[in-house]
């Protein structure tokens, strides 16, 4: 029984942090009632996503009549300090002090605007976080970090700011296409591969079963979960370590950019996984039959995409102008013996681009 | 001799910090040579109060040309997100990376602008901090916070996040005004008073002659710093103890609303802390002659400000809309036994009007 598979799970996570000195996350199976408790708390102001508003029927709307919900945009495109500044007003507007909290309740846009006003405002107020995509379960909503645009320039400015509660309800998978689930499941892949590798094969094992049944997914939320605490507990603030979390994010991001993010982030993190892979191998950093094994786990998730002749060109560009690079060397995450992954600083040249191209021809879908 | 005072000043901070781990502040002796080491490592770019170019004679701006400094307003009116979106985009134009660093020169306005920028920027950038007034230098330049203006509020954003180093040349008090002299001096007694009242009993004997001499502040800067330094290591984020340097502060901010910001900050918070010491003789927190101690030092550097029968009345509402108050009870620090102080709530009532207007009677100047 999926109820019953639910009502098992009590695993939960304290997480040290810098800012917070430690944070709490929950596993929840009862959403009404955690929500009835933070309604109860009247220092608590709710900043929820209208898309979630829409498409989950919230006993909190009717509970706080409006009073203390202020609704929010969650595209990309709301990611501005403009927009924040509107937030802001309108929590003033709600007579907001020092002394409330907001509760935030969404994916992670919602999570990056909320993150960053509960930095900035009063120089800092407590927030809690029902996080209600796959991306944001399984990954965003641990680690601290917000992110804004600026300009043209995407995640350009940002806080670490972790919320003091973070409670999962993975009932609100349910809402999601397969699109989103598929996304978050890239995210946990380049968790698994190079620290869990068992969970990915379960993973991809379960691949067909997931879409069908969203459940399933809340022991892999909670396995990478486990994986990144460990990480930025060590490195919360991304100086050092932590870095290894960029694997599959650089060639990834590349895809994005010249797909201009119309692949889900997770799938094209997933393509990014098996080109850094490809590249391992011809380094040899990896054998030809380590580079399968991790292929076949990845196979599933990798998004619809053909590399041609001209956009291998734009991608060379794309990954060329990488935030990590050093001059004309391409900082990136590769994965090695073990499935041991580490920094590398390759060359962006003919010798990589033949590489590329030759992936491309053996297996781009 | 002045020189020779100042070329035997030797110490040196290393203050905690859990943003930053820990933090450093050199008196400097040779401006120039400071600068030039700044200068000459590619990675810093300079972001300069315009009033400070214009006094004080830089060698730097001829050294650079202009190539890799920005100019700021320091006027409390800069102090909001559109001027720091601005900046950002001049720093953007100056093609700033995640690894370099900004050095801010000037008073707490651009202290309160770049340490905004370099928490929001990249997630956060290394800042070093040159400051130029003696509020600056004997307070806010450690302690980590931003202060960031919103629409009508002042103060409502802000952030913690303190440089990396901190370099105080007390040469830059040559350019300032005696007002801005007498600024730094309040909160200097602010820290005196509880802390070292031998220091500011010295401070006070030496006023007239530290109005000439500049120099001779040096010392008490750095006592300043090291009371400061040991609270701000306990309670950085302001949660708790942190809050007796309140002292003066809930008084004195109320005088500088209904003077319309007129009176300098320190001078408002010496006539704030006397009237905070005065309810404690009401309060029989502390006797006649203690508080006849304690008025003798602050006299000297009361600002010129009459009470009238109409400014007691805004007085007391500005006082009642406090930040800190708790319903109608004022939350403020007095000064008890042993010049402790402590937080206490005071009811904002027909008694606490009388010991106000008994205070003008005999001691408004």
């Amino acid at each position: 029984m999926e109820g019953s598979q639910l009502y098992n799970f009590k695993e939960q996570l304290t997480i040290k942090s810098k800012v917070k000195d430690y944070y709490n996350l929950n596993f929840i199976e009862d959403l009404n009632l955690t929500l009835t408790d933070l309604i109860n708390d009247v220092n608590n102001i709710f900043v929820i996503d209208n898309n979630v508003s829409k498409t989950f029927n919230f006993n909190i709307i009717d509970l706080l009549k409006d009073s203390r919900i202020i609704y929010i945009n969650s595209g990309e495109n709301a990611k501005t300090l403009n927009y924040i500044q509107t937030i802001i007003e309108n929590l003033l507007n709600l007579d907001i002090k020092r002394n409330n909290k907001i509760v935030a309740i969404g994916g992670g846009v919602t999570q990056d605007i909320v993150a960053f006003i509960s930095t900035i405002l009063f120089r800092g107020i407590d927030w809690i976080f029902l996080p209600t995509t796959l991306l944001a379960q399984c990954d965003s909503c641990i680690g601290s970090k917000s992110s804004i645009n600026f300009i043209k320039y995407k995640n350009l400015l940002g806080t670490f700011n972790p919320p003091t509660n973070i409670y999962i309800d993975i009932k609100f998978l349910n809402t999601l296409s397969d699109a989103d689930i598929k996304s978050g499941i890239g995210e946990m892949y380049h968790y698994f591969l190079p620290f869990n590798v068992e969970a990915a094969i379960e993973l991809n094992n379960k691949y067909d079963d997931i879409l069908n049944n969203r459940n399933i997914l809340i022991d892999f939320i909670f396995k990478s979960l486990t994986i990144k605490k460990k990480i930025i507990e060590i490195d919360e603030f991304d100086k050092d370590i932590r870095h290894v979390f960029n694997y599959g994010h650089t060639f990834g991001h590349a895809i994005e950019t010249i797909t201009n993010y119309e692949i889900v982030h997770g799938q094209a993190i997933t393509l990014g996984m098996d080109l850094a892979n490809y590249i391992s191998l011809k380094l040899n950093l990896i054998n030809h039959n380590e580079f399968l094994v991790l292929h076949n786990i990845l196979n599933k998730n990798l998004p619809k995409f053909l590399f041609s002749d001209q956009n291998i060109k734009e991608y060379i560009i794309a990954l060329s102008k990488d935030k990590k690079n050093i001059n004309t060397s391409l900082g990136c995450i590769l994965i090695g013996k073990d499935n041991n992954v580490k920094k590398y600083f390759i060359k962006i040249d003919e010798l990589l681009t033949s590489y590329i191209f030759e992936y491309t021809k053996l297996y781009s879908i």
